[in-house]
């Protein structure tokens, strides 16, 4: 398996046709009127509706569950409880997967899934699950992650020793992991400074802000072969997972991912799917589950609360000298926060040489937490670009020309090892300096603040296929699912490594888990570059394949003939005088053509994003409005226009939520108190001006159009960039997400009393 | 594309160790429990209820149709008529097409769909139906298609003309084509002759017996895609006619086959799938449409219904000099008959020198036919096994020895043109004639028959994959849809040539019509022959792939590498010493491997059997029961036993219905009078005997395990052989089918009048 086309043929002249344009979404209409099928949208014959009893309780030993009286209810047709589950080691991954799926020995959050009942009807099942008698024995809960690691802290998983933790090795914590990453000298580099800014910051859980709750249909059929059909980003890992957790054989296990009704990181894992399963091989029926809104928020993955602590050193002139960090990220119940990408990412995109970064993941009795845009970044960045803003202030330099002075270039080594290649951070910061929005005037109680994202981008495991017909359409199959439109963007690269209008190219179609050999999930920015590559390398093959054929048909040598817009051709007139033959042409004469490509795909392109903020303050209220945002990024190369300007202003919508209002709120008893979207206060329309872009290309050489991937750093710089305005607008810097009215209401406050 | 496995590897002596054996079949147990998704067991949200209003007339012109009165009803969301099909030339093959899906000018037959709707529930669909006006000019109508070539017939199609036929080229005529296949010389055949037999004989079109009515759900999506779920034996076939009758682009149609409720032939064209797609359009909602059992009946294809004369001479010592047939066939409204295999087929097996067979193709006011098992040769087969038996009787010969004294062998030339390979017949006499039945005594007012039967088998256009996922499971995409069981034969062969246990293999996923190039019908026994070498075609290329990276891995060369049961080897100790590699482990060290293989796959072996079938007959009543039956028949290899066993059982039951009971009776108004399973007498469990089976086993070289099309031929000689058992049994010869107890009874009384 080549780990990335043996060539990317990238060529910054070529003339493109239909990369760089903005199509409309093949399947736009489909998804936006409700026709695509999504988690939901599958009923089979003699379906069943499964319901799932959760724990009221954050923290309690699992004493004892008695289903019998919901087994004699007239229309439960099958009750499983972790009895049903086969044990697997605590404290092992599988150990986490199977528990966070249904608790075993204890339940470690509100909303922790116990048992569950399939029925012929949604109110027998909930009658069901009352009739379901779980003994708890209530233990103290915790869920602040700070609070977590001090000593005498309630202990969720007494097996728990780690390294380099206080204790560890003797006592348990609640530690699940430490991790440092450092270069250079930080003693030597803050000696070097002439300022230096330490400050500390607080960010909220918050949720992905999927419309769809997940959903599933399950039916493990009399042959004991799964098929289950779900809203997932990542259908073949689910499929090993569930092999694992349900100990059946890969190959009899078949996932066909529904159309996704938005998922941000937040559909990575599973939920009910292995759920719906039991009880489909119980009642020997097939099982419906689709969670509520309330077990969305009470069960399923929120993304880490974050306490941080940065450091920054600065030279009069204006050149950073040692950035330090130490961050603690909330994980919920059980590890899985991808915490360790903060300390790699949060500093990177500065020439820093003296850099330290220590990351603690910790757990809570919080639901375990799942990945959203750039994991683990954005709240980290939040502290880092709020000091790099108090730098700039405190030397009395321009933002922009701060960040400029520092910017890391090519050849730049990370304090992850890496040396970047060919990046476009220099050009997206002269590109935001050079926008209208940064130098236009601020009104009254307006403040204007920028700041600066990173994202390295992932690719990995891809496949893919693409299939010419008979009548010479191009079929592909691809093996990511498709979020924010990947579908249109790579059916245009297909049509443009082939020479042909995208019409003859058909909606891509997601192969379930037996077509296709392995795929990554969908997520880090790598589906539009990963299956890209794959579409672009299959195009080529099947050019090739053509080029062969055409060969043949006129008795010349393959070299002989050209491929180009759809046709073979003869190079030179001298090797004969022939009819071009089209797609179409070679296909019926020679028959369909069918090429898969595989890869470990690598040369993802790391992405850097400048953002302009105004908002404006009401004093009185604490209410912060955005009047005007412009995002600033680098795509490498935007393949579909639209979509990229679409990632822009959805990350810094996202972004703007997490920054201004959403958090999850617990109550003394431990359980969320706001599991609604009317409750849970995200963004709308209303709460948003029209969010300029400004798509700065600097290609990816190693993209045969040079993207790179585009999904996750449009939000990492919008939670500090807010907080940087808001400071300007109301004279106080917020160091606590959300910024929220009454939380601005008590700074304003302590500030006229002359309090910090 | 290669048109066969550049060599079958057909080895007789190689030891098999999956292949031969009869395990269950992997998707046996859901689709007897009900649990496998049939035609209509897609549920998609929004969905809607479509309904065809039919003619009550078997031939009219369609004056005009009034749908507003059922647009108006509050639930209807979709009208559809003639008007929303594209025209097409009248007579043309897609004319033909169209106007089968719904009448244009004229309707043709009861039953012939002329308008359809979509509604929210099936009551409102109903009546909707009910508000269709439609105005009829009633014309005069002809069922029979001897009475149809009579001068003076109501002829249904204006435009028709056909060469050779009397009048053709001035006069329209019901007759649309003449076929004729001679060889040798007829005249001097019957003057070598010193018994020579004419008689004619008779048959009726029957239903292919298949329990799931035709079923779809459509989906036109807001992008203009076809989305078509249905029960078919051609999903590639109906995509491209649905094509054309819609004037769709072919890439913008994918159709997933369901599995099939039994179709035996009956599921190879469309009825009410390009309606629903039309509905579905208009109606921007999924539309299912699940045909009652009584339009199954009216407007969906039967068997053809036959006449024939078949004329026969033999010499005293027993060789059959020269045969002659003439035969009229029934293909309904329009052509589709397949008559033409009748001519090529009724014959051969015999070592005949001199032969001539015409054969008529002609039109009639009935529902366009459809494919049964061996198209068109059984019914023709009952007459000429009948002569057959007659002969032997006249020269007083055993009727067996007579077939073996006459028998084709290798070398013999076709009437068809076509030199046979190694062929089994006489292997199969010889096999039959030393059953214990053969020899066994008979009771009072019971006969024996024997009678023999012959069918080409098919091959053609076919594709597929087999992937090895990182696990080493192996999965298989075929391109045919599974009747019979063909999926575990399949499977068997992929295990058998990988040298890896059956249940390494998953059930094989149906492709659906995006996932792999154009593939044949399911039909003609052409699949478990074609997928299969498709099949092993793939494994033997992953094969290869696993050789050629366990030579990398161990830096020797890939002849220094053998695979033998699911391992790579040394192929001798002075390579070196390593450690075998298995699939799992070459798959995970280098990524899964795909290997897919498309061919217009040739090599069909010809099958032949003989049916030994005892009668006992009720003179009161007429009625006959079947007392003892065998079948005896060549398989070539039987890849699996109990699969082969029940293909010929069923073969030999559906003959059964044929001969003795079913038939379509028409009132004088040309309406169907028996359109119900309670009506219409097929065959139950307890008009059968247990039916013994006999599997000879003469290889065919083109197939890399030998094996022969089994699914025709067991239907081809019952008519006859029960027909030969009745003679003996009441001492009169039926010549016209079915022989029910009334027409049983008739006969009786006229021979004890002394008639003939």
């Amino acid at each position: 398996m080549a780990s990335i086309l043996e060539e990317s043929g990238f060529d910054p002249h070529k003339k493109l046709k239909v990369v760089g344009t903005s199509p409309v979404k093949l399947d736009g209409f489909d998804k936006v009127t409700g026709r695509a099928k999504f988690g939901a949208d599958l009923a089979l014959p003699g379906m069943l509706v499964g319901k799932i009893l959760r724990s009221p309780h954050p923290h309690a030993i699992l004493k004892s569950i008695d289903t019998s009286r919901a087994e004699a209810l007239p229309g439960v047709m099958a009750v499983v409880t972790r009895d049903d589950l086969p044990d697997q080691i605590q404290g092992s991954g599988d150990g986490d997967l199977t528990r966070n799926v249904m608790a075993r020995e204890k339940v470690l959050y509100d909303g922790h899934a116990v048992a569950a009942v399939a029925a012929t009807s949604e109110s027998i099942a909930k009658e069901a699950l009352k009739l379901i008698r779980v003994e708890y024995h209530k233990l103290p809960h915790v869920i602040d992650p700070v609070e977590a690691m001090r000593p005498g802290a309630p202990i969720l998983h007494e097996y728990l020793r780690t390294e380099g933790i206080k204790g560890a090795g003797d006592k348990p914590t609640n530690v699940v992991e430490r991790q440092e990453f450092a270069m250079g000298n930080i003693q030597a580099g803050f000696k070097q400074a002439d300022v230096v800014i330490e400050r500390e910051f607080k960010t909220n859980p918050i949720h992905q802000g999927y419309i769809e709750p997940q959903a599933c249909v399950a039916n493990y059929s009399e042959a004991g072969r799964v098929e289950l059909w779900c809203c997932t980003q990542a259908h073949f890992g689910m499929r090993d997972n569930l092999s694992v957790i349900l100990n059946i054989p890969k190959e009899r296990i078949c996932i066909t991912a529904s159309e996704l009704g938005g998922a941000f990181g937040g559909k990575t894992i599973m939920y009910a799917e292995p759920v719906a399963i039991l009880l489909s091989r119980k009642a020997k029926r097939p099982v419906r589950i689709v969670l509520t809104r309330s077990e969305v928020f009470r069960a399923t993955g929120p993304v880490s609360g974050t306490h941080s602590r940065i450091k920054m050193g600065i030279t009069r002139s204006g050149k950073f000298t040692a950035a330090e960090a130490e961050m603690v990220f909330q994980t919920g119940a059980f590890t899985g926060s991808m915490y360790y990408n903060a300390p790699q990412c949060m500093f990177t995109r500065y020439d820093l040489q003296n850099v330290k970064a220590v990351a603690y993941e910790v757990v809570s009795n919080r639901p375990k937490v799942n990945a959203f845009r750039a994991p683990g970044v954005p709240p980290v960045v939040f502290g880092v670009e709020s000091v790099v803003d108090e730098l700039a202030q405190a030397i009395g330099m321009d933002p922009i020309d701060l960040r400029l002075k520092n910017a890391a270039t090519e050849g730049y080594v990370t304090v992850y090892g890496e040396a970047l290649g060919p990046i476009g951070f220099v050009q997206t910061l002269e590109a935001a300096k050079n926008t209208e929005h940064y130098r236009a005037p601020l009104g009254p109680n307006q403040g204007r603040g920028v700041a600066a994202g990173f994202w390295w981008n992932r690719a990995g495991d891809t496949s893919g296929r693409l299939d010419i017909a008979a009548d010479g359409s191009v079929h592909l199959t691809l093996g990511t699912i498709d979020i924010a439109g990947t579908r249109s963007s790579i059916s245009m690269m297909a049509a443009e490594e082939l020479g042909i209008p995208l019409d003859r190219v058909s909606a891509p179609a997601i192969a379930n888990t037996d077509q296709l050999s392995y795929n990554r999930l969908t997520a880090g920015s790598r589906v539009t570059f990963s299956s890209g590559v794959i579409v672009v390398d299959a195009a080529r093959k099947a050019i090739a394949e053509m080029r062969r054929r055409a060969a043949g048909i006129w008795h010349v040598s393959e070299e002989d003939v050209v491929y180009a817009d759809g046709f073979c051709r003869v190079a030179k007139p001298s090797v004969g005088n022939f009819m071009p033959l089209s797609i179409a042409d070679i296909v019926k004469q020679g028959g369909p053509i069918s090429c898969e490509s595989a890869m470990v795909v690598t040369g993802a392109g790391p992405g850097f994003g400048l953002h302009i903020v105004d908002v404006e303050a009401d004093k009185e209220t604490g209410a912060v409005k955005i009047v005007r945002y412009t995002v600033v990024e680098d795509a490498g190369k935007a393949i579909n226009r639209r979509q990229v300007e679409g990632q822009y202003q959805g990350g810094a919508a996202q972004g703007t939520g997490w920054a201004l209002n959403e958090e999850y709120i617990y109550g003394e008893d431990g359980r969320l108190q706001n599991a609604s979207f009317l409750d849970y206060r995200m963004p709308v329309a209303s709460d948003l001006p029209m969010i300029d872009t400004v798509i700065v290309e600097v290609p990816n050489p190693k993209h045969p159009y040079g993207l790179r991937g585009v999904g996750e750093v449009p939000v990492v710089p919008t939670l500090a960039a807010i907080a940087n305005a808001v400071t300007k607008a109301i004279g106080v810097r917020p160091r606590e997400l959300p910024m929220s009215p009454p939380r601005l209401l008590k700074l304003i406050e302590a500030a006229g009393k002359g309090k910090p």
